[in-house]
């Protein structure tokens, strides 16, 4: 593959940019020629079309963390489902971009389901009336089978997801991501970048380790200036099912989320406490909020979403995404 | 970037193939034209310098998981610190492969040390005499860094990673890898290839959630040919630090790891409960073993090293990664 020319320098001031090919970072970088002929510099017609498909979807909503297992698939299926659950008869749909660990079609309960194709689309797979969900998990032959593919491959999927799912209206796209900043979170950024992005819902949880990776994650989201809409720390406590004793499972031992998100002035939307009885749901793809209404997640869920809804409701919709 | 050219169909045969540009997978390939040149089939250098680099390393050893916040890293510093204490004097080393998030300088307490270069290579950072490390951890500005690569940067990385690092002599070398089953796992499988893999510890934890990505990362082993040595369950439980009582935190709801183990053949090697002192340990970059020397943690992990090391070696060094 001796014509591959992906190795840019760290400083790559960018295909799209005027200063492609000609800036002092440019110097030895394989894409040189191509960038400074102005060959690099055609946008890619993805982004068209994706904003194009976009444009009756009022707020595009990334939930993002550096970690993996800190519960972006579970907070992504209860932020869904709360918003879908609203009086208001909003329309919600959630676009599972993890390619190579899609988790959606089980937490949603449509596990095997099929994806139809028409001529405005692929058909994303309805849970209720007003939630829809596109995966990749859809798409396999087995749950069991690995997509072991490199990044490119995954760009073209997410471009795909992004462009010819016929969502209809929508008033929320929610985007679950894998953990990292890499391919399919600079694909999914770029391909968004002319439709816009709301904004983003940061999950982690309280121990350092996790803090470490989603201190890099906000570092990404200000490099690719994708807003913030909060913080949100999960697992935070665990109450013994037993005595009620309520202790931490994941020491804080730098003051957790809360701490993390008054460092870095962004707004702490709240801490999940652990309950046994949501990864039950989960894995069995009910919807928590019904089937346990009294359970204290639920009681700290409902303050988050008014404030979300809040927040998207008021922001203009970025479309700050240049470089 | 129109000369990248890395869209490869599905049936790919690979590039190293004897069908390269010729099976009925390439018609369409962008790539066909090289490939049947014999232009991609000349083997990357990089393949032979990690041979090379690598033949005083006699075992190789991954660690896997479809899904992240598993545990994987805390495994691995369980794993390689209890193999590099035990009376034998082995010699241990940690390569750190998570370029996104990597947990490992922090886990080892040795955040913010810095990586050496001599003439024989990069000096990995030593924790114990007989113990050291590398990761891209070392070698960032800042701890809080994104690091945001697309898949052929992080392969480049992979590679310094595996064939410039002077390891020395080592009996064991671990490698800590991202979730997922995407870029880093094929790049340090095909690097590996020559130099030979020892097998996989796959790490689960019991919910459904967790075990259906990990299938994929053992369809990945199957699709690769790696060993899988066994299955760790991690986070099985936690006892109530007040009332002693154990409570599942993620319910196996399907059996977990273990019955997961039975369903694929695979050995399945322990369930390790959750202490949220072992967290706090690895946020403190601690070792567990001698602060805690009476956690039920501690008690599980010695059988299961007593029989990693008796698989290891016994097991004859697969150099069987090739298509």
């Amino acid at each position: 593959m001796a014509d591959v020319k992906t190795e840019v320098p760290e400083h790559c001031p960018g295909t799209q940019s005027k200063d492609a090919g000609k800036a002092s970072a440019c110097a030895g970088c394989p894409n040189q020629t191509i960038c400074s002929s102005g060959e690099a510099n055609k946008i890619d017609p993805g982004i068209e079309l994706v904003k194009e498909r976009l444009l009756s979807v009022k707020h595009k909503i990334l939930i993002l963390s550096g970690k993996g297992g800190v519960g972006k698939s579970t907070i992504t299926s209860l932020v869904s489902r709360a918003l879908a659950a609203d009086d208001l008869e909003r329309n919600v749909a959630v676009l599972d971009i993890d390619i190579c660990g899609p988790s959606q079609p089980r937490v949603l309960g449509v596990l095997g389901e099929q994806v139809h194709q028409s001529a405005s689309g692929w058909s994303p797979v309805y849970i209720e009336d007003n939630l829809s969900l596109m995966s990749i998990g859809f798409l396999l032959g087995s749950a069991s089978d690995a997509v072991i593919w490199r990044g490119p491959k995954k760009n073209g999927m997410i471009r795909q997801f992004l462009s010819d799912v016929d969502w209809g209206s929508l008033d929320y796209l929610i985007l679950d991501t894998p953990p990292g900043t890499s391919d399919e979170h600079l694909s999914a950024t770029s391909y968004l970048k002319a439709a816009g992005i709301t904004g983003a819902l940061v999950v982690t949880t309280p121990q350092e380790v996790a803090l470490l990776d989603v201190r890099k994650e906000i570092d990404f989201c200000n490099k690719v200036k994708i807003p913030i809409i909060g913080i949100i720390e999960n697992m935070s406590a665990f109450i013994c099912p037993k005595c009620k004793n309520s202790a931490e499972i994941f020491p804080a031992s730098t003051g957790g989320g809360r701490q993390l998100a008054k460092d870095l002035n962004i707004e702490f939307l709240g801490s999940i406490p652990l309950d046994p009885l949501l990864a039950r749901c989960c894995d069995e793809g009910k919807n928590f909020m019904t089937e346990m209404p009294d359970s204290p997640v639920v009681a700290v869920l409902s303050p988050m979403i008014q404030r979300i809804i809040q927040k998207c409701e008021k922001t203009e919709v970025s479309s700050a995404v240049d470089d």
